[in-house]
């Protein structure tokens, strides 16, 4: 895996690989917003592979896009925002696969190669009006630079549109990933609609794109929610479309570990730019837990802390109050000893076996005054260890959150 | 269980029933505040039980007086508010140990017969010198009528004094119950500090003493907060003096259902004034869960629901957002059939067979509006059912743990 092969494409997102069209428009679903209507095809046919909430409260968009992946292939996807289409029954389900058959009237494809994503508030049926005019209008729109366009209309209290593309050369050949998401309410303990397209020119196996889908998305989305903290329409795709005319890689191939490495990192800087724009964030904070007594165990620890209010509100006001971490080191179900801690903030050590350290006050009040800082744990039991991804909580996030 | 036999005493706490002092002075741990050192004592040795934080770090205090339950015989317990004597290693326990150690010497008892609770800050020494001399002076002012001094001289962020306090006729004679309790940060998902101290002139066999106890606590504090999500320091500790002079109750007795539910009404108002009391709460909220698949899943849900931060936000904007509801049920990991839930807010039917009903928005909004209502969920699957209670979260809350 060498990182020198793999060059980032400033500004580029979903139609940065060969062969994809995209847009963005506005049809009104909820007033005031720029553009709420994003559309993303592939010119071919496309070998797609998806992750969806495990919330078993599943939006209707999300039932009829797991039909589609359940398939294997796709020409698009349709994406609208300001409404969740969660919560609505047999005619939310009707809603979703009309979305997805006028798409494709336009298009010239099944109504089974269109995939669908909503976000917004949960439990209002789709103005399918409005909606069916908008596709008319994003159909019409459609570009080979509509990348930013799609990126802007998926944004629902999001303040950036978040993209990003990359180039990788495997063998002689130069294969292109792009992507767009968006998050918001990306805070845990609760977990806002996370979605995310991605493209890319790649020629894969069906089986092995599932696979790289699936543990890059753990490496990386996953690092920053709860597990099961997901929303109700929670949705990230691949589109994979061959263009780039690459030997087919496979779940056998040498070449996959450079594949894998060019995905994880749009989906890392995808998830990174989802956590920085989070409701209400003002620190973005790496929480490292070794010494666990498993992987399993750190990472109990790692969220336990991640998702500690009191923790983030102490952060928020930018006090390394380390007290109320071990307190949530304590009740992480995981096993510990209390007076085995060592506590580190950015390399300085605050806690040690347990007990505060000499380290000066002020060098770790300067530490968490940064808008980025990591945290770093041992407890000293065992070799388990885990990265995990978390902000702090501001009034502001309550604000937010107080209306719709 | 005759209701009618059970009378509340106004105003009454630790000090109500026969044979108890207390005091609550000020030794200047933390500047500013009125008092912060409190003193319950019994006049002859009684029996105790108590129920302690499940937390894996645990304060000094706690890990002492644990030590006194197990011995099962006390005469007292001091507290001190503004330093949780947390995380201090080998010298929190030595100065814990100081704390029974001088209150015994001038009550003239043994240093195994106090109890020590403390509750603050995380992670710094007690200031032992100021310590000791509050402590003698709380001693000379033991009195009484004592125990309001005490309910203030526990509280933290805590705005009003918490005490209950009830005569209950056991055959010809009168018990009676008084506690006091500090809660103040109780909003799930963290737990800070919970104190509870009850006093009792009932004759109570250990045994029974023990048993009731953790039932009664398991129905009334433990539904306010997290299984597992309790501070280093949470404690409640019961005193039984046998001064009421009844014949002894203990687990087989015919008079156990009386004492029982009257223990539970002082736990219970304690509980729901901690609740009241908490941190920038402008709404309690009663949850019930029903038709769940055992009463596990159904507190499973309860819970879920109960420390959604975003539900509890949409709560303090008076919106009541019941696809978050939703939400929240399904990521409970309780065995749940989007399209078999009911929802009520006040007995208003918003969501039938997981859809929402034709019930008036302006009905459902008045009904968040007030300062306490309820939410009953049926989700059809089984017969398991939970009670809970919950708050909102309030901007206030992130500004009071922001900081110390």
């Amino acid at each position: 895996m060498k990182e020198e092969s793999i060059e980032f494409i400033k500004s580029g997102g979903v139609t940065a690989p060969r062969g994809y069209l995209a847009s963005g428009i506005s049809c009104g679903i909820k007033p005031g917003k720029k553009s709420d209507l994003a559309l993303v095809v592939s010119q071919h046919l496309a070998d797609i592979a998806g992750v969806f909430t495990q919330n078993k409260v599943k939006a209707a968009p999300v039932i009829v896009s797991m039909q589609r992946v359940k398939k294997g292939k796709a020409r698009a996807v349709v994406v609208n925002s300001g409404n969740a289409n969660a919560c609505t029954g047999s005619r939310g389900i009707e809603d979703a696969e009309k979305m997805a058959t006028v798409t494709a009237s336009f298009l010239g494809c099944s109504p089974d190669e269109v995939c669908v994503c909503s976000t917004g508030r949960i439990g209002v049926y789709l103005p399918m009006k409005k909606i069916i005019r908008g596709i008319e209008k994003a159909c019409k729109q459609l570009n080979v630079e509509g990348g930013k366009d799609a990126a802007e209309a998926i944004m629902t209290t999001d303040t950036v549109p978040k993209q990003a593309a990359l180039k990788v050369k495997i063998e002689d050949k130069e294969i292109i990933i792009g992507g767009m998401a968006k998050g918001a309410g990306m805070i845990a303990p609760n977990l806002a609609t996370t979605l995310g397209i991605i493209t890319t020119d790649a020629a894969l196996s069906p089986e092995y794109l599932n696979s790289v889908l699936h543990s890059c998305v753990q490496e990386t989305f996953n690092r920053i929610s709860i597990d099961g903290d997901t929303s109700t329409n929670d949705t990230i795709l691949v589109f994979s479309n061959g263009l780039a005319k690459n030997t087919t890689i496979g779940m056998d191939s040498p070449q996959k570990g450079i594949f894998k490495n060019a995905l994880r990192l749009v989906l890392d800087r995808l998830a990174r730019e989802v956590l920085e724009d989070g409701e209400g964030v003002t620190k973005v904070v790496e929480i490292f837990v070794q010494g666990a007594a498993s992987d399993k165990e750190a990472e109990l620890v790692a969220r336990s802390i991640g998702n500690s209010l009191l923790v983030k509100c102490s952060w928020n006001g930018e006090d390394p109050n380390w007290g109320r971490i071990l307190c949530a080191i304590g009740y992480s179900g995981a096993n510990v000893d209390q007076n085995k801690i060592d506590l580190f903030y950015n390399g300085f050590q605050v806690v040690a076996s347990g007990v505060r350290t000499e380290t000066k006050e002020s060098l770790i009040k300067k530490t968490v005054k940064m808008p980025m800082f990591s945290l770093l744990i041992d407890l000293h039991i065992g070799s388990g260890q885990y990265r995990f991804f978390t902000t702090d909580i501001s009034e502001r996030y309550v604000r937010i959150n107080k209306g719709e």
